[in-house]
């Protein structure tokens, strides 16, 4: 399912969405008068297209267009979602809607909005129930969460294809069931500022040593568990209930009488910008920007290969991406992605072992082919590699599409030799030979593999015998002496 | 540098102590009257082995050994260095630290404080001046943050002496300038912990809907930017200043209002209990503290590989670790590591393409051996690897120490041929052979090296003519037909 996404408001945020839903292969038709618009939402989407597509293990669809218009009737004519990212003042929110739902009423429309409540967005408006929050984090295009907020007036329906609109382009629609202002997530976030400022403010604390409180210590507990599940392990096997008993006490005492909120002053902002510039003015904005990404792709990659927290919403999106179709009368494609940006290394092309981890990744799609699934690995047999032979042929770079195919050499009653060729734009870059042996996860032996899985390679084995033997296969590096 | 700490309070935040200092080779000392606190410290010892070791890039020193005392003073009778983790009464506490400088009275005690600031824990010491606050995180194997805090009564030379035992076992000592109560970090998590009250109190949200706001959001955003770091960015170009002018406003409206600190009520308590239970109760919370120390060290090492954050820390660390003596008599040691938890896959051992990370690493450090090293690389000239034969001789495992080797084949003008062996206990587990091109890094084409790198090839040949020919080399897989 992709579609149309008119985007009102061409911002970071606003550009965010749009290159979010262009990578997962939306049209996206934005409106926004600034003359600067074209040059910012350029900047966002070399941004997105160097970090998003390499997140996924599998191929996103073909990147959709972007058209620009010059008023917001035309810009969500024809459209099957509108993102709504313009200032935050109500009235000009409910003067765009009226013009989107005279052009269009039967769309839904999500604003991107931090503080309002969806039924105050409502207010006034031809189809109140097409008017809900959908609320991201920047950068939109990596981030997976949106808070998506609805009132009272918004049919179930509505909220159910908000779901699925979220989800499709790879977010975690956070349903918030009751309306407050600020959501869920922006409370935390204006509580942590309000005691940031205070710190700055009494001299306790500049922004970097803030910073490294948050980043070398709670953070980093934050972003794959949150606040309840790191405290249930904080209270051991007696779990949360012992956890108040111990904690909660201290709620009461004495740091709750810093809870008025500082006046922000222009010494105060003076305070705040120059301890910002000494911490991070040595890198620019669009320095940062690339950093932050690098980082984020790093660490949800890392847990995606855990399976867990934002990871794990990565590997559900995946699971519904299409895997290149499984003909065996030629060599068969096992891989089509991009190279993640945090395969790279100090020589600025893929870092050797990721050809590897391309390779065995690969590798892990013929055994799925010929039925070493998930399921028979649990059952007990598996495949592991005893031999591989790699020929790095030409440079790979991060956000390279690059395809695998695997042509069968060989096949032996326990093991069976693997020809994996890796090509970007068509131009073999890495050849990879492999002699995988099939073995019992109990005896950690080689052993026979179940009759279904030998049927399976036999009739590759059979499809695969009039192939040419591929230039390079059954070679030694140099020579013995 | 390692020494003799002696640990006052042996739960999970003095075990977590413990298990750090002894994999950093120091030795301990426990004083703990709990009967249970065997079974507890050596529970966060195994947790720590598992996760610490594999986080550094090179081998720690070997683990200190630990003893268990029935008195304080017996405890730290010749410390270097005590760590006060017991209950958060600060009439124990004086107590404590009456009977340690009564023992010991040059020793500094580092209190594990969440809330006490240093001049209440010196009130009545005999020695005030080496009594501060080194206040760690849940799990404190891995995570780095110590706050460091002084009172006026603490000599310059004390602190300093702190900040190198602190950053000698791998933690960032973070100097927090004024005392306060709670220090920095606390003040967070409490203000956070109260909306979340708030948020539950009034039915907003569950237990798991705020860590999915968390965790899927700014989580990963603080994880390695922190706050102030995140929102220059989103201040664009203009900065900070800019940041405060769009957004500083919504402080003083309108959720400033539900400050106040809701009561713990049995109701509040049992409702969050019963949601941490649905959202968490499937893991027990051993299985709980494993995901979290697996996540960890998988986002902790993808920070590294950015040389960021919490990764920057490890690196700064691992610098200071000592690589194996390079003797090019023999196959040279190229690397002396532990196997991180995040280099195991589906089949419980270590992956086929870490093995080549493992590899590719190795050859990295023979390349530093021979002089292509970061200076050289910044002046234009690399190595890039052409070909790679890998065996798997044996299964290796998270925590495994792999120790590799190089033995160079064969060297001509533009390439060299290497042999890499890996062994773990002296048995061979791998190898490796690979062909390396001499590259200019403009031209991206072969090209001969600089002369004091050919040079220093042309010693390590000669030197490895004499050797035997690994078993192995020059090998194909299987045969061509």
């Amino acid at each position: 399912m992709t579609g149309t996404a008119a985007i009102i408001g061409g911002g970071v945020i606003g550009g965010g969405w749009a290159a979010r839903f262009r990578l997962m292969g939306w049209d996206v038709r934005v409106f926004d008068p600034d003359p600067e618009a074209e040059r910012k939402l350029g900047e966002v989407m070399a941004n997105a297209r160097r970090s998003l597509p390499g997140l996924h293990d599998a191929a996103l669809p073909p990147e959709g267009a972007m058209t620009r218009h010059a008023t917001v009737a035309e810009a969500v004519t024809g459209a099957d979602w509108v993102v709504e990212s313009v200032p935050e003042r109500l009235e000009i929110k409910h003067r765009v809607y009226a013009e989107i739902q005279a052009a269009n009423p039967g769309v839904i429309v999500g604003s991107s909005t931090s503080g309002y409540k969806p039924s105050e967005l409502q207010e006034g408006a031809a189809v109140p129930g097409n008017i809900l929050v959908t609320h991201p984090f920047n950068p939109v295009y990596l981030l997976p969460l949106a808070e998506l907020v609805p009132s009272a007036a918004n049919p179930p329906d509505v909220v159910t294809r908000a779901k699925a609109v979220l989800t499709e382009i790879g977010m975690h629609p956070l349903h918030v069931r009751a309306e407050i202002d600020a959501h869920i997530a922006d409370r935390f976030l204006e509580a942590v500022w309000r005691e940031a400022l205070w710190l700055i403010k009494d001299g306790v604390a500049t922004t970097e040593e803030i910073d490294d409180a948050i980043r070398y210590g709670f953070g980093l507990r934050w972003a794959q568990m949150g606040l309840f599940e790191t405290y249930r392990i904080a209270g051991g096997e007696a779990g949360m209930r012992h956890f108040i008993a111990q904690f909660g006490p201290c709620l009461s005492w004495p740091w709750t009488k810093l809870m008025d909120v500082p006046d922000l002053t222009e010494d105060l902002i003076d305070t705040i910008a120059g301890q910002s510039d000494a911490q991070s003015g040595r890198h620019t904005i669009r320095e940062l920007e690339r950093i932050r990404d690098n980082n984020l792709v790093a660490m949800m990659r890392a847990l995606k290969a855990q399976d867990w927290g934002a990871g794990a919403l990565l590997n559900a999106r995946d699971a519904a991406l299409p895997k290149p179709a499984v003909d065996i009368a030629g060599p068969i494609p096992v891989m089509d992605r991009a190279v993640p940006l945090d395969w790279t290394d100090y020589n600025g092309h893929m870092n050797e072992a990721r050809y590897l981890q391309a390779f065995s990744e690969s590798s892990d799609r013929f055994m799925e082919i010929i039925g070493v699934d998930a399921a028979c690995i649990a059952a007990g047999m598996s495949c592991f590699t005893a031999e591989t032979h790699l020929r790095h042929l030409g440079e790979v770079h991060a956000g390279d599409a690059i395809r695998v195919t695997a042509q069968l050499l060989e096949s032996k009653p326990k093991t069976y030799r693997l020809w994996l060729e890796m090509t970007v734009g068509g131009a073999v870059a890495a050849t990879c030979e492999q002699t995988l042996i099939h073995v019992n996860l109990e005896t950690r032996r080689a052993s026979e593999p179940l009759p279904a899985v030998a049927e399976r390679i036999a009739a590759i084995a059979a499809a695969h015998a009039g192939l040419p033997w591929p230039e390079g296969a059954g070679r030694a590096i140099g020579q013995g002496r």
